[in-house]
């Protein structure tokens, strides 16, 4: 039996998702309660590998079990074992042909910035400290020209394993918030720090330190050089992970074009 | 010369305030610094000694030193060297018969809590998870009769080893916030744990299961076990010290008789 759990946490006290030789990671929290469970090692798997320090609103991981829970169970099951930053939303039965990394079609993240005179302690880890205003209007011109289908190589780090650096933006935009701004993008799949370079790209224009008419030669140079920096990990929320193309049109605007899944690409970020 | 700081923290990474045998404390990352300053200890004094997982939004300590430094080098020296969960916000020169903890004459507390299906792991260390609704009106009406001077051994850590237990309650409130409550309480000090204990009596009624109308019986009592539980360390900020009268008095109802300072008493928390 097949069963995906959508999953909540708060990345500040992980070193990420994946397992690593050090540190908690929010796979070893899952894998623990499962073999206490099933006496031996059962694997997770999710959606997407988030990085040290960024946040899922919501993320799925899959795995094969025999044993015969109802949701309910299960969710009551991991919910009283797991540590306060990780949290079960909901729990449902899956067919054996559905992998919830393979069959996404789809990713939504935001980014959260906030400016003032001072970093504020409360917002450690949760959200990315600027001093200076930046340029809305600018930002949001800029957004808009990573739209569409690309070869995100100038966008991604140059660790990135990955062959086919191809990726499709649907929509990305940024909003003021009361004491800062978001920028929101939904995309096929993102890259190893894609989301985190762009969102920095964009930085960079509001201070007009960039022009956004650059971005287009920025993606097509294909290096990694060519682009800003990576904004830091504690401001990256993974908030929506698309398992149809149903919830996916539901957040796009009316006539985008939807790329037909991708199947068993694996995707990084 | 005599220089005080004004400092905020966020209390979800350390142990307390006060250096412990083991494990991060804000005295520890404020004296290392000014160790290397003046290649010898200088020992800090806080007006508070908050407990583990406790916030400040407006902590003082202060310190002495022969360095000539203009607050703002001051200021820049903390903040370029501390941790990102510290911040000193302001800095003082004051007298050397001035004590941040002996001269304190009032204390803000803010206790947050938020109610919901599920919990948060974004208020993960922030606030104060509960599931239930609780009756506003009920706590606000009960909050009233901690106000005015008591023996508050009833609503302290049986662990408190100071002998006078007597403090006055000025103002204390209960708000609807978005999605919980607020519990916002002034006073001339605070025991060990006194806030949380008040505040879990208080939660305690909003549910149904204490009557407000008891508590001066509970007072009366000067027993720990007549109180309610201790809620937990999360939802608590110290959010302001008054170290005047005027900055007091702006903070209370108009008439509000101000107890005089209690110099040289040992406050806990």
């Amino acid at each position: 039996m097949r069963i995906l759990l959508q999953i909540t946490y708060n990345g500040a006290g992980f070193q990420g998702f994946q397992i690593q030789n050090e540190g908690r990671t929010v796979q070893y929290e899952l894998e623990r309660i499962l073999k206490r469970m099933h006496k031996t090692f059962v694997r997770i798997h999710p959606s997407s590998r988030t990085d040290k320090g960024v946040h899922a609103l919501c993320q799925y991981v899959h795995f094969d079990t025999p044993l015969k829970l109802t949701p309910a169970k299960w969710q009551h099951a991991f919910n009283s074992a797991l540590p306060d930053d990780i949290y079960v939303t909901a729990v449902r039965e899956i067919q054996e042909s559905y992998h919830s990394r393979y069959d996404c079609i789809g990713k939504a993240y935001r980014y959260k910035v906030y400016q003032g005179a001072h970093r504020d302690v409360m917002k450690n880890g949760r959200e990315t400290y600027i001093p200076d205003e930046l340029d809305l209007k600018r930002m949001q011109e800029a957004a808009q020209h990573f739209l569409g289908t690309h070869d995100f190589t100038s966008f991604c780090s140059a660790k990135t394993e990955i062959e086919n650096k191809e990726r499709t933006i649907y929509s990305f935009n940024v909003e003021k918030t009361a004491d800062g701004y978001d920028f929101h993008v939904i995309g096929s799949g993102f890259l190893y720090n894609m989301v985190r370079i762009m969102v920095q790209h964009l930085m960079d224009i509001g201070q007009g330190k960039k022009d956004g008419q650059d971005i287009p030669g920025v993606i097509q140079a294909r290096n990694r050089e060519k682009a800003g920096k990576t904004a830091p990990a504690e401001g990256l929320y993974l908030e929506k992970i698309y398992l149809t193309e149903e919830e996916l049109r539901a957040d796009l605007p009316d006539g985008t074009e939807i790329i037909s899944k991708r199947k068993r690409e694996r995707i990084t970020q």
